[in-house]
């Protein structure tokens, strides 16, 4: 309630780590617990990240209300500027499946300090969009002609009935002024080698070597592909394993800027394997993996499942590599 | 606001033809057009249908907020009253990815009048629950606890990422007291036998003699297969095409209760055909036909596109022969 | 070998069960046991089914050499013609990815007393046909054209990446004079409605009173919805639980044309229940509920899996009804 | 004919490029066009690709019999051996549903000088494995016991109705003697990144340094991720794109070794936007674009469709680029 719109100073996109924050529940009610949300990201942003995603997949955003979104939202801004990270952007995911709820939910991000919005191809009708590229490209141009911030458009099949985004459509959009990037968690690497080549804009003899916001920020959507993305001209990624492994994520990034590819490779292996927990077992597994490791994580609303034993004891051997890695950095 | 919870009179779903209303918008603002929902709605009661519903897939129900969705549902609710149709039951569509907010739903259909709840499975998390059914199972039966309206399965694997609910799945629920009916969209009709066998309690020597309700409510999802619904002991159909064609829907229920197979197989044959067009075009093409033949109609929200000159006229002709048997009857 | 071709006598195919026979193997070698094969052809056959199906999915077609499917086709001929059944015709499953393939498969079929082609269309290169429906529909027309006997066009989405043909290709093809039937294993009734009216010529008052041969044979895909695929004018169905249950399916049939509606659904209800252990599970639960009821089965071809006790355990229960109600027929 | 199995000399797979040759057919007839499958495999040789596979999805396995598959093989191998290439290993296709009929093409490669086996997951009964990976590793090992050939993975879901075999699986299976590689044609690098790590062996300081047969081979199944293979530790890739640009594929390969990645990233531009073409269309616009381009191609088989004149002139210009870049090499 206390934030001032007037803050929303721009906060550039530059290369590096960002996180999908999950979203933290009271055990027993199933409400924000917002003292939680507050410490994990100023915890992200001390370990050097150079932004937070709020709502993503992650963040449960499908199991949240508009006000509990700002709530979310608004909480993390504070949060950040009260520990000294005014400067680190927050994006915030906005996909919904009409025009006017997208917009809504950019203009409501905005209102409580979002700097960017995170945006997932309609997909509910898609079998009545023709041709389906047309209907989804109007789509993002409209939602971006009508948000207060910038747009990223989401790549990610798995949540929108399998609708994969091809080069050509996320080139053409980022055209518009205001559409500024993409997150692929598609995994396809061969397109964002095609992304990057059409939207780089100015060569540069030497790889990922500036700090400066590129012109369209192209972020692999997984830890397990860190190098990938970067050999590929890709500027960072936006993967939950972060959540976990902050600084493992942006070490592997370091190393790989320096040249240093064996000791990159070698992180990268151990990212990799620890993100196959997460990736199996998603947002439950994650949370389960910080409850044992961190102490705190908690619960998924329902109907996610709360994990047995069994999975609370699987999931912890599957990140001990992984949280050793990450307390020895 | 007119609306009083009070007037929450029982009504009761009895054999006969359902229909998922759509959403009407002004053209140019796409705000709700209550009007034309208000007068379509007083239509279809007029043809003779048993129950509406509000926020299906035609209804555009991911195209509303939570506010919209009750403005249509009290609209539709006060409309049927004034025209002298207070015993006809609304049935609202309530599916959302949480528990908590499919709760929501069923409160806030129930507040504006709602009698039903039409509940699709969660879907967007799908890959973490373990195993599947049984985090289904436990989703329906803690919203089913929670509503204070019962609650009817929607079993549409095309709009929830391919989640079809088995017959053991609908049968174990259909014992929850709150649970009392489905709607099968799949078209699985061994399914519906199944279903109608498990839950029929007492056998009965003729099919769909009784104009009483059933003690768990079987509807066929498309009128395309309306007989195929009665022969297994179905109750009726919740269909789309009942919004061009209620009478010929009924019709096909009258001759076929009559024992008139050869003449409900005729009429059958003349629906099918034009449920072809709606099921190809979905909304957009329903909306449109009924532009062309009816007069009203009009456009869905943004992103569903507007339909071209030539789908327009291609439509018109697909339900030139279904308007005709309409106006005849 | 001792088959002779000029064998190749006129077999119709006319209203009633068909069944899609699943191969014998040694449970040592897996090489065909082709006199568990001649002697199931048999027992269905005096059972009083109108016709049979190799190398259908149950037939494991895709497990089998050329030479094997001929082998099997030519036993089940010689074993029908020495009992007594050489009017019975037989369908051999022929589907294949090329045009050229396909027509050998028809050729061979034909070779050795195959009457009927059930043909898939070709789904492993879908993604490069374009449009897709004009390439499905040259493949078959194609085919028709080059084969020497007549085709039924199958259409089970499963079993083709989920390439499912539309009433309007289904009902475009049985324009040519060699396409003579469909199978819809897609369940879809709604569909059946469509292609029986554009097919059925003659228009009958009486539902399924003729026995002759319709100019275009529609059968329904499982026994689970036998009831399901008359009423809309289908004429049978080719249906893999009719290899446990032959007469209950052909009594469903029986009690159906006599307007025995009652009785017919009853029946129906225990073939619905029996037929989901038989989806469930497919050719292995089939196989297993064979050998427990009837002592014989066996096992299907690697990698297939052989059921663990518990599987055949759930299997005998999950069958009890349905082979006592056999039993009693 | 004149084949000698005794000439089937070790042939080590080697980091390097692999390219999986398309079979050519003549126009009019059909049949083998052997003096161009011949003169490709020479040409490609020549261009220093260190192996080939035959009956791939790009050789149109599924569209030849046995004995043409052993034809394209033998002539294949002849060739290369006539042109000095004796030292280059072929790998032969040898996907089926059977464990039986996987075994036999293991052993008809064998017998015409196939060096090594490409075997896809059977998927056409999946459902009916239980569980699911449990009967995939056993199919595996069981073929690789049989063959006489050493068997690569073929990792492709879009080829097997979206069976996606996991890091888990791949890696188990690799402990196998006579499973000595993988091709992953999903695209997912996190998954080469787990593949790797697991089965490399012994770590080296230097990336992709050594040319020397790995313990267990991971190739990329794309050229548009090439780098993104490499900087994960795979070997290199097997990618139908190699039959268009094989120079440029090798190109890259060579820059990345001597770690020149500003030219390597803008080769991989040129490959990737190249890629896209051949993406699209697949073994159509390949074919297409040879023919344009090099004066040979000509059609695959039906129902395969031959291309119009438009998608001949798109398909050329979309491989303009990466032919002009071919040339200067």
């Amino acid at each position: 309630a206390s934030f001032d719109p007037e803050d929303n100073m721009p906060r550039h996109l530059v290369p590096g780590v960002y996180v999908p924050t999950p979203c933290f529940f009271d055990p027993v009610t199933e409400d924000l617990d917002t003292a939680t949300i507050a410490s994990h990201a100023v915890r992200l942003a001390q370990a050097g990240v150079v932004g937070l995603a709020t709502q993503g997949s992650n963040g449960e955003a499908v199991h949240l209300t508009h006000s509990e979104r700002q709530t979310v939202t608004s909480t993390t801004r504070s949060a950040l500027n009260s520990a000294g990270f005014s400067h680190i952007p927050i994006i915030v995911g906005c996909g919904a499946q009409s025009v006017r709820e997208t917009v809504q939910y950019c203009r409501e991000a905005y209102a409580v300090g979002g700097d960017y919005a995170l945006v997932l191809p309609p997909a509910y009708y898609a079998g009545l969009f023709a041709p389906a590229s047309a209907s989804v490209i109007e789509f993002f141009q409209t939602v971006a002609d009508q948000s207060p911030i910038p747009i990223l458009i989401y790549n990610y099949p798995g949540a929108v009935s399998g609708m994969d985004l091809s080069s050509d459509v996320i080139i053409q959009l980022s055209a518009h002024p205001n559409i500024v990037g993409v997150k692929l968690t598609c995994g396809n690497t061969g397109k964002l080698n095609r992304i990057v080549a059409a939207t780089k804009g100015t060569k540069s003899s030497k790889p990922q070597s500036s700090s400066a916001a590129p012109p369209f920020l192209v972020l692999g959507g997984s830890a397990d592909f860190t190098m990938q993305s970067l050999i590929g001209g890709g500027h960072g990624i936006l993967a939950g394993l972060a959540n976990i492994s902050p600084k493992a994520c942006i070490e592997i990034m370091r190393l790989y800027r320096e040249g240093n590819f064996a000791e990159a490779q070698e992180m990268q292996e151990v990212v990799a394997r620890g993100d196959w927990t997460a990736i199996q077992g998603g947002i439950v597994s994650t949370k389960s993996g910080m409850q044992s490791w961190l102490g705190y994580g908690g619960y998924s609303r329902s109907p996610l499942p709360r994990p047995t034993s069994e999975q609370n004891a699987k999931w912890k051997e599957g990140f001990r590599e992984l949280f050793a890695l990450e307390k020895s950095l």
